[in-house]
């Protein structure tokens, strides 16, 4: 059973396991320093679909279907999968996901939702709700542009603080195993809202939910920065980042030496010409499938957080004049399951 | 620690408590057969805001904040919140809990929002993750008409399959205690798609994925239909009713007697020119927190099955030839705690 450590961080003394994780992502990302990582990189952004958003469902059932097949399951050995992505009504999980025989608790998290899935699978498995759980999430850069922003064939100039929307899905398989890496701990975010209402800007929204949850877990662990190899976000990119540090910092807290965004990572922004880094709910997936869990599953990287977050706004809000809400849940992945850190 | 009876369904042996239930309706809602069970109805379908989607947040607020004064908690006795709704990226459901100083994990199940997030509350008390947790939802009829159907001002004539989306919140908050009503055992959906692609007849849709859960809840419990007062659907409507009986008789199951649909219930379809009856997330929310709960808590009803149903398509998917799929969440709630029935 997991310990509640607050109301809303909780240790997992089963540490359920990340038993398989697959990253399949897009031609642009296969072109970025992180090529050699994912488990798949198609040249064919529509998948071999007719439309983008039939395109990003494939990329997740590819992804799921992945995960099962490294996990060396079946469908039948499955007992939930916790999906959602950005698009109007999740329709990437939902269309991605029909076709299997499994049963679906549908999130909404925005970028945060791959966090947030891996979250729910490893407290289902941690207290024995479940077996082995599913969580998987998806990003197009062409179904974002076109719903959150503008037609692509518009073609229109970019702001500088603006972040990329990675082609990519990422999924994991979550079960009860003695293998690494473990998911120690977790906490549930809570809704943050400065009041930065530009949507060209999001990792400055989002930001402030980051910091709010490192450290709400830092706090509740009783543990500092440097008890962790890094603290990973997921898209917060250049801005996002730099005013995460500066958010910890006010508090004491100073991550700046083990802090890694996946936005960041995934492109080479000089050379994609990505300005700010990437985004979506695919990146923060991709990232952590393709590069940082198998490193932390051979034992190269021991310990981790991860503090994924979303923007939690719609283009109607937006026009309506609101604010950008934002939210952050995070996980504590580890090579060792021991309670000692 | 809940009792798995299958991967997907579970017994609650705490059997969590429904502390308390909040129901905020609109003018039409209000003028309906069901007019005299809610907490509050108001003439203002703008709800004191500018925009119809603030209102929308407006009434999920006011719902929590009803259920949390008739419990008689404060925001800090609340561990965390479930909600989700149908706005693109669930921005009902995120403007309108980002005042509170509460943990949220978004949801994403369409019109099965209700079950689904009542479901989670209870797992998470059953098995001590958490003491309080409050499930919502919301609709309204102004800001999913013109999100899925058409601008209001354009007045188009609507089909005899359509169905009216509600007005309305509800919201529960769901502890371990002794008083009624109690959360027994909850099933999780799995995706059903029959090829149904009428936008216009969503109750056809969703009917499948109701027969399917509840014929499940019923075989993992072995159960049937008449130790149960009622089985309680959504929002399937006057035809996805009808369907629903027809595809449980066919599997031997007779639920004619004990069927009730909130959808059929919260209109007078004849009088209020509502078709095939009411829709939306905030119907099922709505009808369960205003009539049903009270009269589980009083007694007067003892056993009920809440079999409620999403649609998890988007206009986009429908624009692109795609049919419906449909998902089923199920929670049986009780008058009493005892593992007999």
């Amino acid at each position: 059973m997991s310990k509640k450590l607050s109301k809303i961080t909780f240790s997992l003394d089963n540490a359920p396991s990340i038993r398989s994780f697959a990253s399949i992502v897009g031609e642009k990302e296969g072109e970025g320093p992180l090529a050699a990582y994912f488990d798949m990189t198609t040249k064919d952004d529509y998948f071999g679909q007719d439309t983008w958003e039939k395109a990003e469902s494939e990329f997740l059932n590819t992804a799921v279907n992945t995960a099962l097949s490294k996990a060396e399951l079946a469908q039948k050995d499955i007992d939930m999968i916790f999906a959602g992505d950005l698009l109007n009504q999740c329709i990437s999980s939902t269309y991605g996901l029909r076709d299997f025989d499994i049963a679906v608790v549908g999130i909404f998290g925005a970028c945060s939702t791959f966090a947030q899935g891996l979250m729910l699978s490893s407290l289902f498995v941690d207290n024995e709700l479940a077996d082995n759980v599913i969580a998987a999430t998806s990003s197009h850069f062409s179904t974002a542009e076109r719903q959150f922003r503008f037609p692509l064939s518009y073609g229109g100039q970019r702001t500088p603080t603006s972040q990329w929307t990675v082609t990519g899905s990422g999924a994991v398989v979550v079960s009860k195993s003695s293998e690494p890496p473990f998911v120690r701990g977790v906490t549930i975010g809570t809704i943050v809202d400065l009041g930065v209402n530009d949507a060209n800007n999001m990792g400055a929204a989002m930001a402030p939910a980051a910091a709010r949850t490192i450290k709400q877990y830092l706090d509740d662990t009783s543990t500092n920065p440097n008890d962790y190899d890094y603290i990973i976000t997921g898209d917060l990119g250049e801005v996002g980042s730099e005013l995460l540090i500066e958010l910890l910092n006010r508090e004491g807290i100073d991550i700046s030496s083990v802090h890694r965004d996946c936005g960041k990572m995934i492109f080479d922004s000089d050379k994609q010409d990505t300005h700010a880094g990437g985004s979506g709910c695919g990146c923060c997936a991709s990232v952590m499938c393709g590069y940082f869990l198998p490193k932390i599953k051979s034992g190269e990287i021991k310990n981790v957080l991860l503090a994924a977050t979303g923007a939690l706004m719609s283009t109607t809000a937006s026009q309506q004049g609101e604010s950008i809400p934002s939210i952050s849940h995070l996980v504590h992945i580890s090579n060792e399951r021991g309670n000692e850190r």
